[in-house]
């Protein structure tokens, strides 16, 4: 299985992907739609459409070539409708890398109080207004394709944990289930369908979502149900076992984990998406190079010359001083969520990065 | 004295400031510590050492080359101490342009419920914490000294709107008493001091303030205490008077007066402040060129593929439609402050800079 970096192309290998190396650390590149994202890669959120704070040209800068943003957020405002209209999302929020839509199955789980799956779909109120939302598999594909993000994903089903072996079992059924129409909906040229491994904390069953997937022929699989309350050494076992059925010409994109994505690139993880670490920006926190993190409003940066870290040289970090940011953070000022967003992304991504050049 | 443009020098005119026109609008540029600012200018305020929701970059590229900062708010927080000790407020904010700092008069004046004025200075509560704090010609200057502004502005008293003759000559009278203290006071290497003029509504205390300023030999003149509620026709005519006075080759700034501006210029002023741009524009209000105003929010934007203003070639206009905007808006989004923002203050400074090229 160690065959030599960059000397690397497998039969599996799909025009739209190739590895590079399937080594210690997997190294490749997603090629969709003519648009090229260099993997392991990590995807900053824009939630509604906007990465919070940022512009795209801030992006840009900082080097990002994909993006993750949430249909059942853009479904609700300002509706897929409008966006079609006006071009598709990159034309909308004027983004031209790629970007990846979610399925919207994860906020149905985890912001909707009530629910119903059945196997025909998903109802659930609105968190905006209350009014009932039916999600299928074919509908979330519509608004995906509507959106026209370059990879889209199935809707699943995900369960809480912990829960029983029936659940988990149940649940993964649906999530195969509710896979194999959604294969059958028509791509928009060019654009991808990622199916999404679910299984709960059960190896077994993870493994036979993936393979079912996989015979499906999705484009990509995308593993979610993990990080949702489970100790993290579980977390590595179930991915683990999961990756064992996946053959290496396939992305794999772990849903949703902001934290140890190092370990997770090292166990063979292409993708990731996080609101981590614009999250934890917006409130002062910001992410060290290999030492934690540091809550700018602190007492003791009053005078801190210093940028937030040395070793780097984002836009904030090459001009201003701890000591400018955290008055900003102490008066409340948009432009210190803008600067510490642009440092956590600079580092997320050079971390990434780091590992593919 | 109508000369033609460009061919124009005044014995008047000082080190800092040449007057290239002063036909019907006055054209000229400062001058100050190697940095050149067209006149008629329009600053951009940033409160707290930042224009709130934008970076340093966004607006030297929108073109701006002069600033307005608050000596009473960085007085507050973080102090001018600390912005002296990190190397002068350009350095903090990392702002290579030009700065004027207010004297913080105005804020004693409009944000302070309790004061006192007495011929020593102001004493007067912090917003903050309600702790008394004592301002003096001297003392403001000392700020504007450490924080080591381009243009420093002598402390001065406003007096209310509506007050009777006696209210008027007493604090213009004060006024004079700041300024004749205040022009004793050191400059730091290459800063410039500006007087205020006050005298209330009254022609010739407005007169006599200016001509006291300038026999002191102050090497601009700020005009204080007008736009506080009196008609605007009033404005107009207690403007006119007070330029009589002043020779062509004195800057001319009228403070925090956003509105109006093309006619001030005609009048004869060259510098100009006023938060009204930025703060409306986070309040989702776009200014159109020579149209009035849209809420970017109201849902007849919902599906509007045009920019802000088709006239406008700024950063928001050149990449978003109204469409996306009223999202941004309607979702709370920060982009959206930052975005109209940038488009507001683009309307400004390109109304302003037409009159100058
Ligand atoms: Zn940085
Ligand atoms: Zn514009």
């Amino acid at each position: 299985k160690n065959i030599g970096k960059f000397n690397f192309r497998i039969e599996e290998n799909s025009s739209f992907f190739q590895l590079f190396s399937n080594t210690r650390i997997r190294q490749g590149q997603l090629n969709i739609r003519g648009k090229i994202a260099k993997t392991p890669l990590f995807m900053p959120v824009a939630t509604r459409g906007t990465v919070r704070a940022l512009t795209p040209s801030q992006l840009k800068e900082i080097g990002f070539e994909m993006i993750l943003s949430n249909t059942y957020h853009l479904h609700e405002r300002p509706g897929e409708e409008v966006i079609n209209k006006l071009g598709g999302l990159h034309k909308f929020m004027n983004w031209d890398g790629l970007i990846l839509t979610d399925s919207g199955g994860y906020q149905v789980f985890s912001l909707s109080n009530y629910r119903r799956v059945t196997d025909d779909g998903v109802v659930f109120r609105s968190i905006l207004d209350g009014k009932e939302i039916f999600f299928t598999p074919e509908k979330v594909l519509e608004i995906q394709k509507k959106l026209n993000s370059d990879v889209a994903i199935f809707l699943d089903e995900c369960p809480e944990y912990p829960c029983n072996a029936k659940r988990e079992e149940e649940s993964l059924k649906r999530t195969i289930k509710f896979a194999e129409r959604s294969i059958k909906v028509e791509k928009n040229p060019g654009q991808l369908f990622f199916g999404v491994v679910q299984g709960g904390m059960n190896f077994k069953l993870r493994q036979e979502c993936a393979q079912a997937l996989l015979s499906l022929g999705v484009d990509g699989l995308a593993i979610g149900g993990l990080s949702i309350g489970e100790e993290p050494s579980l977390t590595k076992e179930v991915l683990l076992a999961t990756l064992e059925v996946i053959p290496p010409g396939k992305p794999r994109y772990l849903m949703g984990v902001g934290s140890d994505i190092l370990e997770y690139i090292k166990m063979g993880i292409d993708m990731f998406d996080s609101v981590f670490p614009t999250r934890i920006a917006r409130h002062g926190s910001a992410i060290l190079y290999n030492k934690g993190r540091i809550n700018i409003s602190n007492k003791r940066f009053k005078e801190d010359e210093s940028p937030l870290d040395r070793n780097c040289d984002c836009y904030t970090c090459r001009n201003f001083s701890r000591a400018y940011l955290r008055h900003l953070f102490v008066c409340d000022e948009l432009l210190g969520k803008t600067l510490l967003s642009i440092h956590n992304l600079t580092v997320l991504y050079k971390t990434v990065r780091a590992l593919n050049s």
